[in-house]
C-alpha cells in the first residue's frame, strides 16, 4: 500500500502551467547547454557570494481555486460605493463591450509596447483615437499616447514649461490653488530636486515665473474663466498649462480655445474602473510648437514600403532610452490599456453620446445645488459643488455613506458631492437627506425644468469635436465589437506566439491572476474611500510589500511608484534625502554605466543628481578601475551607483559584492534596478548582497501583463536606513512614512487596482516555484544561446560561458559582410510568426533575447529554428543568389496584399509570406515596413481622413 | 428653458446598441423598400387580422447597468454550497483559460453550427477533440460531438436499440434500477409514445427485450460488473447502453471491453459549470456498426480540393433535416459550446492529469467511506458512498448545509456523498461530523495510508487513452491560450462579420447578456439543491416564464426543455394528452406542411403521431384546398396542425386565421413553431391569433448565443387548456403541474443556467425595443430583398411584394444556365468575408437570407455589394470569360496557400482572394473545399495522426 500516492500529492502546481518546458524537455535543454541539472547551471552561472543558502519565506503555494477564494475573501473586506468624491476620480461605466474585448481579452493586455510597429497596427489606432480625443476635447493640435496619472502629467507639464520658457530665468511656477491635493503634492515632490519653487496664487505674482498650472473645472468644482490670467502670463513669457476634465471639455471651451500651452489631466471616467487610483490613463497635449518636448509616448501616421498610410510611435528621438540624462523626461512607459479603453470609450460614444454624457452629468449637480439651496457655495460648475454644512460636515458624510455614497470631507464645515454618468436622482435624494432637508415631497422633475444651468455663458463650448468617421461608425454594440475584433487581430501578442524581448521578461499573464481585476470589489473603490472601506486592499497591499521585501532582501517597500521610471526616482529621491539628513547633502553625483536604461541617468537628474558615466570593459561588465577612478574623483560628493543586477548584457557579473563594497567604502549608496530580478529570485537578494535600494518592476517578474505598453507597476524596495525616506501620500497617512519626500503619483498605492495579479501569483508560485520559474528563465537563456552560437555570435557571457535570463546576439559582422541589419532580422522574424527581440539595446546592431520561464521546448526550437533559416537566408544574400535590395529580409514583413499581387522578386511568393513552410495559422501584418523618418518629417498626430487608407 | 432636454431623456437606450441601423439608416433603407415609415411597413407586411392593437405588458427597459444591478440582487438570492449531491452532476474547477478563452470568448459563442466546413475548423477540430475523450474512455469507436444531456442521451440510446435490434419484436427495454432518477423519469417520459414498456430490474427479464440501460457505476454510487449481463443480453439479441461517468472511466474499465453497444453520460464534470442543470453537454458513443444510426452530430475527417485532410459534419444524410419522419431522431442542436469546453478540458490535464484527478476523487470517497466505518453503505464504488443514518438523514443533510456542503437525502435513513476533483479533507469532516462522528482527533493521512481503493480488480482500468498528441502538447497555459486562439481564429463568428443565416436569427448576444452566466451565484449550483438555496434561480425563472407568456399571448411557459427540437417534443405530448384526457386518445394525426422544419415531423413521430403532410402552393404558402381536404380525410383522427409562422418561406401568410379555425372545427389543435418568432415580437402573438401551443427558441429571438451549434433552449408555451400537460421533474415539484407527462430533460429547468441572457434581454429592450427589433429585421429583410431582387429572385413575398424577416434567393434558373451552383456561391462568399446563407433550406437551390436587426446599413450593403458582385462573377462564366470548371466560383474558397502557390488559373490571385479590393482584415479559410462525400465513405471520426496533416 505504501506505493500508493497520498491524497496530498494527487494535484498539480500551478507552476506546471506558468513554466513552459516539462520535466522532459528541461532534461533536453540541459543535454544542449551541457548541464547536468538545473541547480547545476545556477551554480555555474551564479556568483558564489550572492547565492541564497536558503530558500524564500512565502506562504506555501495553493492552487489556482484556492488563491482565488483567499483573493475573493479580501475582495469582500473592501466595500464599493456610489463614489461623490470627486478630487479626479469619478464613477464611469465601462461598456461592457470594452471590458470584455478590451481589458479582459489577452490579445490587448498580452501585447508588448508597439516599438515594432508592423505587428501592432491594432493598438496604435486605438492610441490614435485616444490622441485624437484628447487633442479634439483640449483644443490643442498634439496629444500624446498617454501618460501615467494626472498629477505627474502636470509635474511633466512644469517642467515642460521649464524647458520650453527658455527666456525666463525664474524658477517659479505657479500654481492655482484649487488644484486637487495630490497634484499639489506631487508637484512639491518633482519641483524640490529641480530647484523650482512653487508659488501657490490665484493671482500671477509680481516677479518672474517660468510657468502656470491651472485646473479647470477647479477641484472645487468652482469653473473660472482662465483667459485673461492666460493671455497675462503670455505677455510675460511664460507658459500655461490647464489641467482639465476630459468631460466637461465635452461642454466647455478649450484649453486651447482659451490660450493655454499644455492640457493636462486623466481620462479615467472615460470608462476606466477606479480601482483604488489606478491605473489610468493620464493625458497631456500641447500647442503645435511643443509637439517636439512632448514627454512619454506620441504615436503618428507614416508610410509603409508600398506607400500605405501606416501607423508608428513618432518622434522616438525624444525619448528617454535614446537620449540619457538629456531626455526630456524619465517616462518610458505610458498606460496603453487604459488609453485604449478610453479611446474605445469615445468611439462607442460617439460626440453626441459624450455631449448627452457630460450634459447628463451637469444636469444631475445643477439639480442637486438647486435642491440644496443657500447651502451650495458653488455657483459655476461643471459636476462638483461644495455644501456648507457648518460643524456637521463629518455627520453629513457618515449619513451619505450609510445610505452607499461617499462624499467628499473638506473641513468640518463643508462637503464637496461629485456627479458623473452613473449618478441617479436617489443619489441626489441621499445627499439632500445628509444635509439635513426633507426632499420627500420634493418635485425633482419640477426642479429640473427650474433649473438653469451653471456653466458661464463665456464658457460654453461651440465648436464640434470627434468629426472624424471612427466616432460615428461603431454605434451598435455588434459593430463596435467587430471593430475591437479586427484591430486586435492586426497586432501580434503573447496569445499567438513568442515575445522573445530582451529585458522585457514577457512571461505568462495567467487568467486566474487578471480575472480579480474586473471584480467590482476591486474595480470600483474611490482612491480616497474611507479606510473602513479598503480593508481588503490594505490588507492585500500589506501582504504584497511583505512578501516582496522578502524575495528582495530589503526591509520596507513602497508600491506607489505606478511605473518603472517613478520606481527609480523615488528610490533616488530616499538615497538624495538620506544624504541630507545626514548633513552631506553635497552628495549629488550618482554612477551610472554606460551600459545602463536610459531611464536611470533621466531619472537621476529629475531627482536632482549629477550623472557621471562608468566604462565598461570588453566583457560588458563594469570597468572596475574605471569605477575605483570615478570613485575616486568623487570621493566627497559620490551620492550613488546606479547599476542592474544581472547586467543589461544579461551577465551575472562577478564583482558585484566587490562593486558595492567600493561604493558603501565612499559613502555612496548602491541603487541596484531591478528590471533583471526575473534572474535572480529565489537564488539571489539585491537587499543582501550588496544594494541599498531597488526598484522592481511587477510588469516584468510579477506577472502584470504589459498591455501594449502599459500599465506598469514599479515599487521601490529599501533597506531599513532608506525607509524613512519612501514616498507618502498628503490623503493616506497609512501610505508611506510622515517623514517622506511625498507622493511621486497621484494615487497613495499607484495603480492598485492590479495588484491583484502579483498578490495571485506570488500565492500560486510560493517559494519553491518562483526558484523553479527562475531555474527554467536561465536554462531557456541558456539553450537559445547554446543554439544559435554557430549562427550569431553571443555577445556577452557569464562564468563558464553563461548568460543569465537573456542573451545578446551579435549581427554587426554579418551587417558589415553583407548589409542585412538586425531591422531586417525582425522584420523578417515576422514573417516566421515572430515578434522580434530588443533591437540595439544595450548595444546597438545586437539582438537581445529573453526567452523567459514561460516559453515551452516546441517554442523555444520553433524560434531558434527561425533565427537559424534566417542566418541561411543571409547567407545566400551573400552568396549573390539574392541582390542585397531585394531579397525576403528586406523586404520583410510581406502582408497578403504583397504575396498575391505583381511579384518580380527572386525568389518565390510562398518564400515571402510562409518561410517555415507552414501556411496555416499565419499571421499576416497589416502593412509593409514603416517609414519613421517620413512621418517624423510630416507629422500626423491624430486621426488622418479616412481616404488616406483607400489604397488598403 | 423649456426646450432644454429633461434629466430623464438624457440617457440612450439599449435598443439603440442592440439594433443596428441607426435612424439615418432606417430613413435610407425605407426608401429603397418604397414604404414611409417601419410601422407602415410592419403595417403593409402583416395581416391586419393578427396584428395587436396594443404594446407588450413588459416591465420598462432600463439601461444595462440597472438590469445588471437587477440581475446582481436576483443572483444573491442563490446560494452556491459544496456540491456533494451527486446524481450525475459535480462541482469541477473550470480552468481560468478555458472560462475566459471559451467561455466568454464572443470568436467561440457567437459562432453558428459548423454546416459550413470551410470556416469552422477550429470548433470542428475542438469536438474532434471531444469525440477522441469520449470514444476513447468509454472504448467504443465512434462518439458524436454532444448530445443535450445525459438523461436524453439515454433516451436516444433506447430508441437506437430499438432500431438496431431489428430481429427482436418485444418492445421492452430494461432499465437498471440503480440508473439517476431523473434518467429514469425522462426514459419513461419518451417511452410511452412509442410504445416502449420499460422493465426496471437489475436481472434481465425472462421474457424477450430490445435493450438494456446499465448506470456504471451506479446513481448510488455502487460499482458492478456488468459484463455477464452484457453477454446474456447479447446472447439473447439485445443490445446494451451504458451510462457512464467520464471522470470514473479514467479509472475503470471502459464499457467497450466490457461489452457494451452504446455508452452514454454527461461530460459536465469535465470542467463545465453546474448552472443549476445545464448547460452541459451528453455524450454518446458506439459500436463501429451502429455509427451509422448514431443520433446528432459527428465530425469526422475527410479533405479538402488540395487533398489536404480537413474536418466537417459527417454523415449529414442521418440527420433530421434531412429524413424528416423517417429521421433517427428530432435532436438538431448539440452542446458544441461545452463539448468544446469539455475536450479542451482533457487537452488541459491530458491523460495524467485526468488520471490524477480521477485517483484523487476517488481517494477521498474512499478515505470518505474509510471514516465513517460501518456506516458506509457502498463497498466497492468510484466517488459516491451511500451513508446508514438511520432516521436522522434530514437533520445529517441539514447540519452539512449549515458548514456550506451539500448532500443527497436519499430517503428517511441514507445520505448519498459524492466526491469530486473540488473535494478537501475538510469536506469530508464536515460530512463525518454531520454524521455524527467525532473526528477532531481523527488521523487523514493515516487513515488515507491505511485505506485501500474501492474499485473491485475486474473493473480497473489497464488500457491507455487519450493519446494523441493534442493530448499532451498543451500543459503549460502559455501553449493553451495559443491553441485556443488558433483554433477559434480559424473560425468565422459574429464577431468578425454577419452571419445571414435565413431561419436561424444570428443576432446581436450583448455582452451585458452573457457576463452574468460566468457568475459563480449562477454558475455553482446543483439542479437538485434544496429550493431554499435557489430562490435566485426560481424569481429569474417565474419573470421569464411570465414576460415569455406575455410576448407570446400563451397562458403557461416550460423553460424545460433544452432545445428547440425538446419543446417541440413537449408542445406535441401535451396535444396528445389534452385528447387522452378527453377521450379522444384516436386523436393521432399531425398534419404538417411540406415546408416544415424537419425537425416537426421527427418530433411528431416521437410523440406518438403519424404525420401527414399538406402542400403548399405556388406561391408558398399552405394550400388551403389541400389542408381542407386533409383535414376532411382525417376528421376524427386529427391531433394537430404543425406550422411555423411566418412561414418558413419568410412570408407572413395571409391565412393564418383561417387554417387555426379549420384545425379546430375538426376538433384539433394547432401548433405553431416559433422559429420565426422574431419577426412578429410586439406586432402579434400566436397564443392570440389562433395557435394553442408554441416553442419558442430562446438562441433565436431571445439573444442565447448560438455556440458554435448550442446549447439552445426551447420553452413551450401554452394555452391555459394545455398547461396541465407540460413537462414537469421527479426532484422538483414545482418545475412544473403534477399532472404533467413527466421530464423531457434531465434537469428541471433544462439549460437553467443561460437563462440569465434573456432575462437580461426582456428587462433591456421592454415592450418598444422588442418591437423596435422586429420593425428593424423585417426592414432589413425587406432592404435586401429590394437590393438583390435584380439580381436574384426573390422566391416568395406576402402582401405588397413584402417577406417577413428573411428572403429567398432563388439560384435555380442560374444553375441550370451555368452550372454555378448555392454551394459556389456560398463558399466564394467566404472570399468576400461572409458566412452563407441557409443553403438549400426550406427549398432545394436556393439561399434563404435572414439579416436580423443587428446588422447595420454598412454591413447588409457590404453584403448586397458581395452578391451583386457574385452575380457579375457568374455572368462572366456564363459568357465564357471563365470556363465553368476553373472559376473564382468554382474554386471558392481560396486560401492562402493557393494564391501564393502555383497559378494557373483564368483570373488574378487578387481576385481569388481579395474580391473586395480590400486585402486588409481579411478572414482566411484555413482549407479549400472540403469534399464531404470522400470523408463519409471513409469514416474517421476522432482525431486523425498528426501526420495527416503535414501537408497543410
Amino acid at each position: 500500500m505504501t506505493d500508493r500516492p497520498s491524497l496530498a500529492s494527487l494535484s498539480t502546481p500551478f507552476a506546471r502551467r506558468h513554466i513552459g518546458p516539462s520535466a522532459a524537455e528541461v532534461s533536453t535543454m540541459l543535454d544542449v547547454v551541457g548541464q547536468p541539472s538545473v541547480s547545476a547551471l545556477l551554480s555555474a552561472a551564479i556568483p558564489a557570494s550572492i547565492r541564497l543558502e536558503e530558500g524564500l519565506d512565502l506562504p506555501a503555494a495553493v492552487s489556482e481555486a484556492e488563491a482565488t477564494a483567499a483573493l475573493r475573501a479580501l475582495a469582500a473586506r473592501n466595500r464599493p460605493m456610489t463614489q461623490m468624491i470627486g478630487l479626479g476620480y469619478s464613477d464611469t461605466i465601462t461598456p461592457p463591450v470594452i471590458r470584455r474585448n478590451v481589458l479582459e481579452s489577452p490579445a490587448w493586455y498580452t501585447a508588448y509596447t508597439p516599438y515594432q510597429p508592423e505587428i501592432s497596427q491594432g493598438r496604435l489606432e486605438a492610441l490614435l483615437n485616444f490622441q485624437t480625443v484628447v487633442s479634439d476635447l483640449t483644443g490643442l493640435p498634439v496629444a500624446g499616447a498617454s501618460l501615467l496619472d494626472e498629477a505627474t502629467a502636470a509635474a511633466e507639464a512644469m517642467t515642460l514649461a521649464r524647458r520650453a520658457a527658455k527666456k525666463i530665468r525664474s524658477n517659479v511656477f505657479v500654481v492655482d490653488p484649487d488644484v486637487h491635493p495630490q497634484t499639489l503634492a506631487v508637484l512639491r515632490t518633482r519641483a524640490e530636486p529641480l530647484g523650482i519653487s512653487l508659488v501657490v496664487s490665484s493671482s500671477l505674482p509680481e516677479s518672474e515665473f517660468f510657468g502656470v498650472l491651472v485646473q479647470y473645472p477647479g477641484s472645487s468644482g468652482m469653473l473660472r474663466d482662465p483667459s485673461s490670467l492666460i493671455s497675462e502670463a503670455h505677455s510675460r513669457g511664460a507658459l500655461v498649462a490647464v489641467a482639465a476634465d476630459l468631460l466637461g471639455l465635452c461642454l466647455l471651451r478649450s484649453p486651447g480655445s482659451l490660450g493655454a500651452d499644455i492640457a493636462v489631466g486623466s481620462a479615467q471616467r472615460f470608462g476606466v474602473p477606479l480601482g483604488f487610483g489606478g491605473p489610468h490613463a493620464g493625458y497631456m497635449s500641447v500647442s503645435s510648437g511643443l509637439a517636439r518636448s512632448l514627454p512619454g509616448r506620441l504615436v503618428g501616421v507614416s508610410r509603409d514600403a508600398a506607400g500605405a498610410p501606416a501607423y508608428r510611435l513618432a518622434l522616438q528621438t525624444r525619448e528617454q532610452h535614446i537620449r540619457r540624462e538629456k531626455a526630456t523626461s524619465n517616462i518610458c512607459t505610458a498606460q496603453v490599456l487604459l488609453a485604449v479603453m478610453a479611446g474605445a470609450y469615445a468611439v462607442w460614444h460617439g460626440p453626441e453620446g459624450l455631449k448627452q454624457i457630460a450634459l447628463r452629468t451637469h444636469r444631475m449637480a445643477a439639480v442637486l445645488a438647486a435642491g440644496l439651496g443657500a447651502a451650495a457655495q458653488t455657483e459655476t460648475f461643471f459636476d462638483t459643488v461644495r455644501v456648507s454644512v457648518p460643524g456637521r460636515a463629518s455627520e453629513v458624510v457618515a449619513t451619505a455613506a450609510s445610505a452607499g455614497v461617499n462624499l467628499l470631507q473638506v473641513d468640518d464645515d463643508t462637503v464637496g458631492v461629485s456627479c458623473d454618468e452613473t449618478t441617479t436622482v436617489e443619489h441626489l435624494r441621499v445627499v439632500w437627506t445628509a444635509v439635513g432637508l426633507d426632499v420627500t415631497a420634493l418635485d425633482v422633475p419640477a426642479l429640473d425644468v427650474a433649473t438653469a444651468d451653471a456653466i458661464p455663458a463665456s464658457l460654453v463650448r461651440s465648436d464640434a469635436f470627434l468629426g472624424h468617421p471612427v466616432f460615428s461608425e461603431h454605434r451598435s454594440e455588434t459593430a463596435m465589437l467587430r471593430y475591437l475584433r479586427r484591430l486586435s487581430d492586426r497586432d501580434y501578442a503573447l496569445d499567438r506566439g513568442m515575445i522573445p524581448l530582451g529585458s522585457c521578461t514577457m512571461k505568462l499573464n495567467a487568467t486566474t491572476e487578471m480575472e480579480p481585476v474586473s471584480w467590482p470589489e476591486f474595480a470600483n473603490i474611490h482612491p480616497f474611500a474611507p479606510e473602513s472601506q479598503t480593508a481588503g486592499y490594505t490588507a492585500m497591499i500589506a501582504d504584497l510589500s511583505r512578501w516582496l521585501a522578502e524575495v528582495t532582501g530589503y526591509d520596507e517597500v513602497s508600491l506607489q511608484p505606478n511605473a518603472g521610471s517613478q520606481g527609480e526616482f523615488a528610490g533616488l529621491l530616499a538615497i538624495r534625502a538620506y544624504h541630507r539628513d545626514r548633513g552631506e547633502a553635497h552628495r549629488d553625483v550618482c554612477l551610472i554605466p554606460s551600459s545602463a536604461h536610459g531611464t536611470n541617468a533621466a531619472s537621476a537628474v529629475m531627482a536632482g543628481l549629477r550623472v557621471a558615466v562608468v566604462a565598461c570593459d570588453a566583457d560588458g561588465n563594469v570597468d572596475l578601475a574605471d569605477l575605483r577612478a570615478q570613485i575616486d574623483a568623487h570621493r566627497d560628493d559620490l551620492a550613488a551607483l546606479m547599476v542592474t543586477y544581472p547586467s543589461t548584457h544579461g551577465v551575472y557579473e562577478q564583482t558585484i559584492t566587490e562593486v558595492c563594497a567600493l561604493v558603501h567604502d565612499a559613502g555612496g549608496q548602491v541603487y541596484v534596478d531591478g528590471a533583471n530580478l526575473n534572474a535572480l529570485l529565489g537564488f539571489a537578494k539585491p537587499g543582501k548582497f550588496g544594494a541599498d535600494v531597488s526598484h522592481l518592476n511587477l510588469h516584468k517578474t510579477f506577472c502584470i501583463p504589459h498591455g501594449g505598453g502599459g500599465p506598469g507597476i514599479g515599487p521601490v524596495a529599501v533597506r531599513s536606513h532608506l525607509a524613512p525616506y519612501l514616498p507618502n501620500h498628503p490623503l493616506r497617512a497609512d501610505a508611506g512614512p510622515a517623514t517622506g519626500p511625498g507622493p511621486v503619483s497621484a494615487a497613495p498605492w499607484g495603480s492598485a487596482g492590479i495588484l491583484p495579479v502579483p498578490w495571485i501569483y506570488l500565492r500560486l508560485m510560493g517559494a519553491e516555484g518562483l526558484a523553479a520559474a527562475t531555474g527554467a528563465a536561465v536554462l531557456a537563456a541558456n539553450y537559445v544561446a547554446a543554439r544559435l552560437r554557430d549562427s550569431f555570435p553571443v555577445l556577452y557571457a557569464g562564468q563558464g560561458g553563461l548568460v543569465a535570463h537573456e542573451c545578446i546576439l551579435d549581427l554587426r559582422p554579418l551587417t558589415k559582410s553583407t548589409g542585412v541589419t538586425v531591422d531586417d532580422v525582425a522584420k523578417r522574424l515576422i514573417d516566421y510568426g515572430f515578434h522580434a527581440p530588443t533591437m540595439s539595446f544595450p548595444v546597438a546592431g545586437t539582438l537581445m533575447v529573453e526567452p523567459t520561464e514561460s516559453e515551452d521546448l516546441a517554442e523555444l526550437d520553433r524560434f531558434c529554428d527561425a533565427m537559424i533559416a534566417i542566418r541561411a537566408e543571409i547567407e545566400s544574400v551573400a552568396a549573390g543568389t539574392w541582390p542585397a535590395d531585394d531579397n525576403p529580409l528586406v523586404n520583410a514583413p510581406h502582408t497578403a496584399a504583397m504575396v498575391t499581387g505583381e511579384w518580380d522578386h527572386p525568389y518565390d511568393r510562398a518564400l515571402g509570406a510562409f518561410p517555415s513552410g507552414r501556411s496555416a495559422d499565419k499571421y499576416w501584418p497589416p502593412v509593409r515596413r514603416i517609414d519613421g523618418a517620413f512621418g517624423d518629417r510630416n507629422l500626423v498626430c491624430s486621426c488622418p481622413a479616412p481616404e488616406a487608407f483607400a489604397s488598403i
